[in-house]
């Protein structure tokens, strides 16, 4: 049994920053001398009132979110949301715009399907998914109840680089899961932002959701009370126990961020080390780079080698070597190395060593 | 800041073992030699695909549950079931008969009118909900598609003592939250058990439903992907990510119940447990127990003193002595002592020698 941490590439669940898990772990039998774990605490107590309070005001804080937005603590991931977005606002004309740019899009298009009439205002099928729509490529009903967008595509490592126009400003919606808190989105521009938190927030089991005031009302008449914005609003998102040790770690990781300068600082952070990874890719003899230039993600890099056989030798090797869960996504086939917030620099400065090294025994 | 653990007798989320939080604690950053952490891994890799199999064959043979039913891990509370039931199982004559024997059974009653002919079989209402139905006290329906229990009571400290027989063999839904896992119920008698799992099982966040195979079906045309039995039962609960740490824990949790020597020496454990305190209350002149005595639960305790201001001072002086989370619900007032699995007996005797000496300082 080795003692030593891997460089996990993991799609979602993913890595968390080491000063967290510590953290995690001095804590886990007595919280700040309340003499029980987080895990234990009954979420109508005072001492976890004060945990969740505390992360929904940093949250605030560090996403700079304006007061007439509500965040709630859900459950169920992003494909909850693929329901509970029409449901709850597909409700004025009917009418909503998706702009299917990868296989959660597709799957949050499908699922409106069965709440009214969900319009394609995009298809990037033909191309697999590899690259995103220009404003003007875009085909936007002036009735719709929202427009929904797949902000940052994990399988294919594309990301929207702008945030639309709609028509007559009809709200966005956008399933920030894996790129939130990774730069400083303004929030201003949408109307509702939700997020898996298993990539840059917390443990899988978390659904943050970030919802414009006005956009709250009576959700379709078959709506489950629990998939009922209103509802979960009007109790704090305590209508039954939340998930409350994974709010618990968000707040351990919101304090993490905060100590490297907040999302300024991240996304610097980031987009150096996103660099380190594509200028190696763009220079490679071996490797290609998969998303299109323009639309790159810099939380999710894909790449392949030239044949299927020397993808699974290098996936094979980077895993001996300490660098775990390469493999893309099977609709991609070839790489995908998912650095997220918590993924070190030297992390990704060592694979790009490692891939030196491995083209160079391979070429 | 005190290292001294207390007696947290919260109604859920509630007490752990600690050699299970030791447990979470030794595997934070490094789960046997994997190099990370539990929180941190994909959902889809050989060493947390290893987990949740051997979580989920470790549940069949803790509770003994027949091949013909599947186990889901899935995400929402038993609030969300209240929905997810109807929308499912709701689907031959649109009929369901529910016993209304507390506030959570009352709130699946009327979630359940949203999708259909939901019938009140027995309503515990002006009693306060302290007495459950006799057999021949229900009112039950010949086409019924299912009848819905609640089978402890945790506001009321009640539990069902038997399994009501339905009129054509018609399948028992049953909300299993705070008694899971405290006895060995008998699986074949119901149709589906589901229970939230911050009670016996886990941190808040993981609901466990246990579904005869044959009843998984197709379900009302508007039910969210996420909330359909037949999507989460063919993907063994992963369509999207599961809680996987909350799945972890309860892992660590059953082989702890193994331990012990499985549900039968735990519910020797529990009765003996609860009946230190009910054994007291029998005999005490300030405090008197709250439900009838047939119906008595072994999870949850409820007494009261002669008067509002006695209740909150004996729960003043108790959370100052180490025993926390005793306030009754608002709807019973009062107190309350949920005796989960994981609270030990010392607990349980140390509490009730509290209350002697309270009973003694203010006759």
């Amino acid at each position: 049994m080795s003692n030593e941490r891997v460089y996990n590439f993991s799609a979602g669940p993913s890595t968390l920053p080491v000063s967290v898990l510590q953290r995690c772990a001095d804590e886990m039998l007595n919280y700040k001398g309340s003499g029980q774990s987080v895990m234990e605490m009954s979420h109508r107590s005072k001492v976890y009132d004060d945990i969740i309070v505390a992360v929904q005001a940093n949250l605030r804080k560090v996403m700079n979110i304006p007061d007439n937005y509500k965040v709630l603590f859900l459950q169920g991931g992003a494909s909850t949301q693929f329901a509970m977005v029409p449901m709850n606002l597909m409700t004025k004309n009917g009418i909503a715009d998706y702009a299917v740019t990868g296989r959660f899009a597709r799957s949050a298009y499908k699922e409106a399907k069965k709440y009214g009439d969900a319009r394609c205002a995009f298809n990037g099928e033909e191309n697999n998914f590899t690259t995103l729509p220009k404003q003007e490529e875009l085909q936007l009903s002036a009735d719709a109840d929202y427009f929904h967008m797949c902000e940052n595509n994990t399988i294919y490592g594309t990301k929207w680089q702008y945030v639309p126009q709609t028509l007559n400003n009809i709200p966005i919606v956008s399933d920030m899961s894996s790129c939130i808190l990774s730069y400083p989105a303004d929030v201003t521009k949408y109307g509702l932002i939700y997020a898996g938190a298993q990539k840059n927030m917390a443990p899988a089991g978390l659904t943050v959701v970030i919802i414009r005031e006005d956009l709250i009302g009576e959700p379709m008449p078959f709506t489950p009370t629990m998939l009922n914005y209103g509802v979960m609003a009007e109790s704090d998102s305590m209508h039954n126990t939340p998930p409350c040790y994974c709010i618990y770690v968000l707040g351990l990781v919101l304090e993490w961020i905060e100590g490297l300068g907040g999302l300024t600082a991240m996304q610097k952070i980031n987009e150096e080390k996103a660099a380190l990874l594509y200028n190696f890719l763009d220079e490679s003899k071996l490797f290609t780079p998969v998303a299109n230039k323009a639309n790159r993600s810099i939380m999710n890099v894909t790449f392949v080698s030239p044949d299927k056989d020397t993808d699974a030798l290098f996936v094979k090797e980077a895993t001996a070597a300490g660098f775990v869960n390469l493999k893309g996504h099977k609709s991609v086939g070839g790489m995908r190395a998912s650095i997220y917030n918590a993924m070190p620099t030297e992390g990704v400065a060592k694979l790009v060593e490692f891939m030196k090294k491995f083209e160079m025994d391979h070429k």
